[in-house]
């Protein structure tokens, strides 16, 4: 076997451990897992679904879940970082809410658990949905007279216009966001015509040089951990890579910037790599444009190697069979909005 | 008959004579008119709706039609004035697109002809989307590679990715957003038991005291008029309603402010009245926040009399009955971005 990746040949010998065995291939489930303390109903998914479609609980009522997490394409908001309320950018690029259901943390950082206490970080980000609480958005939710059945259906009668039901079931809708079935699924279920030649070539490749030590799993996002704690890699690993620069990967310091604990520096968790073609730009913080180029990027700052340009071809190739297949999805009808609820 | 609305001897003698007749009640049809240079087909809807919703040919890439014509709502955006990008405040208050399919012509002041017209108004609106040009907008559509096939199914092979086809698929999609069969429509074609007691009482009220005499025909919009031929009235008729000062409603001057034409002073379209339901405030600033106050504007500033409170219920309850149905829509999606399509 010649070796695709030129490294350092202490690491080389580490690292074709791991990379030179394949890993199991796993398909991604048809259902994502739950909490045990908040099982899916469809009431509960469609409320989720009118909620991170409505603007109105932003401080201008002009951004909502989706205007970052465009479902309708890549689950992201194709921008190098996002834009919230006020025109005010973000520090981090949207993350897709695509398989987002997969991970055992949210965030870039894995700074929360569960869907549910992510759904509440952006309303009151003051650059993202910009409400001064939990409260005063849900003041808002509760002047939506036409709310009220949806709530009750999904969580029963009396006060249940919680911001703890809002998340519940805005995680339960984006249980629903999920992409099993991608040409990649298709060929590790067995349908070995699934896959071209090419992609089959950059799927194995994507093991040999080392892509899968951390992007292992049916969403290539890491191993299976426990609800809440996030799989974590530090990124750059190798912090003199000419890339890091280039790209500018080091500035933002990751967990660390939410935990300031010093093992936290440059700690990200590890992030899907399915739909990535709908993605771009990549990384954290969006400065890296193109597939090859995230490809060569993580080979550099991750394995301190190079790769040559036919086997970057070739796993961007394999890349491109994560893509969907996207569920259809009906429009939510949102509750008319009372006159005075805006300013 | 005891007169509804006390207002001066002089006037209500003029307008008793259009108020007391009972005026041609119409349906809503169940499809909207189409321009002979742009039939409508399932292949430009489709497209139509994909950039309806897409926000990438605004300059930020965070502003589509859909944002400020919110059509899981009332086809506007529940603000008093918009918000496009860059957090810029518009002038006026978004128009809903719910049934614009069957207006003469576009805009509060009907200054644009058609919808394909007025599709390329917001995009280079420096408050709306920001585009320094159509040939800029389509240049990011261009680039957007998944958009091909679809233009080239709507508009044929060769080189139809055009600001003009855009435009015409927009269209297309906006005329099927309509609301035929609301309570009010199937009344009219003879279900006695769609309208309240209330409501119906509403209904010759409104044509009573002289609402029908603008707001007349299916749309409620005014008598058919050639394409581009907006019904134009004045608002306020009597300046001298202290609404006006309230509410700021004299500030605007209309048509005025796109023809700087003296005859068009506080001349404006007179919109429709479906789906009011869903598009408070209104008025072409935002300031009235609730129907009841709408009525009570209108009836001072159009008519210059005052309604009974038990009346101002009364018209409010018809005004409910023009709501829906929606139809249900299936959400477009979106082909994906290159990487540094945005900055």
């Amino acid at each position: 076997m010649k070796p695709r990746l030129a490294l350092l040949a202490v690491l080389w010998t580490s690292l074709s451990v791991a990379g030179a065995s394949e890993p199991a291939w796993l398909a991604l489930p048809g259902q994502a897992p739950e909490l045990a303390s908040n099982p899916s109903t469809p009431a509960k998914v469609e409320l989720g679904k009118m909620l991170f479609f409505d603007p109105r609980f932003s401080e201008t009522g002009t951004v909502a879940c989706s205007n970052c997490h465009n479902v309708m394409e890549g689950g992201d908001d194709h921008r190098p970082v996002s834009i919230g309320v006020h025109g005010q950018k973000g520090g981090r690029s949207a993350p897709t809410v695509w398989n987002a259901a997969f991970l055992s943390a949210q965030f870039w950082d894995g700074r929360a658990a569960t869907l549910e206490d992510q759904a509440k970080g952006p309303v009151v980000n003051p650059v993202e949905m910009g409400m001064k609480d939990l409260g005063a958005a849900m003041d808002r939710i509760r002047r939506i007279e036409g709310y009220r059945p949806y709530f009750a259906k999904a969580f029963g009668p009396g006060e249940t216009l919680s911001a703890d039901n809002a998340a519940k079931a805005i995680a339960a809708y984006e249980r629903t966001l999920i992409t099993p079935g991608s040409a990649y699924d298709r060929y590790v279920l067995g349908d070995a015509t699934a896959l071209t030649a090419r992609q089959a070539r950059g799927m194995h490749l994507f093991a040999e040089v080392g892509c899968s030590s951390c992007h292992q799993g049916p969403n290539f996002s890491g191993p299976a951990l426990p609800v809440g704690t996030p799989f974590l890699m530090k990124f750059p690993t190798y912090p003199a890579s000419p890339y890091v620069a280039t790209f500018d990967l080091a500035k933002d310091q990751g967990r660390f910037e939410s935990t300031r604990s010093d093992a936290d520096r440059h700690m990200w968790r590890v992030p899907t790599l399915r739909n990535l073609v709908y993605t771009a730009p990549y990384f954290h913080n969006g400065t890296v444009k193109t597939l090859p180029d995230a490809v060569r990027v993580m080979a550099s700052t991750q394995l301190n190697g190079t790769l040559v340009e036919a086997d970057v071809v070739d796993i961007v190739a394999f890349l491109e069979s994560l893509t969907g297949p996207f569920p259809d999805q009906q429009m939510p009808r949102l509750p008319p909005t009372p006159g005075d609820l805006l300013q």
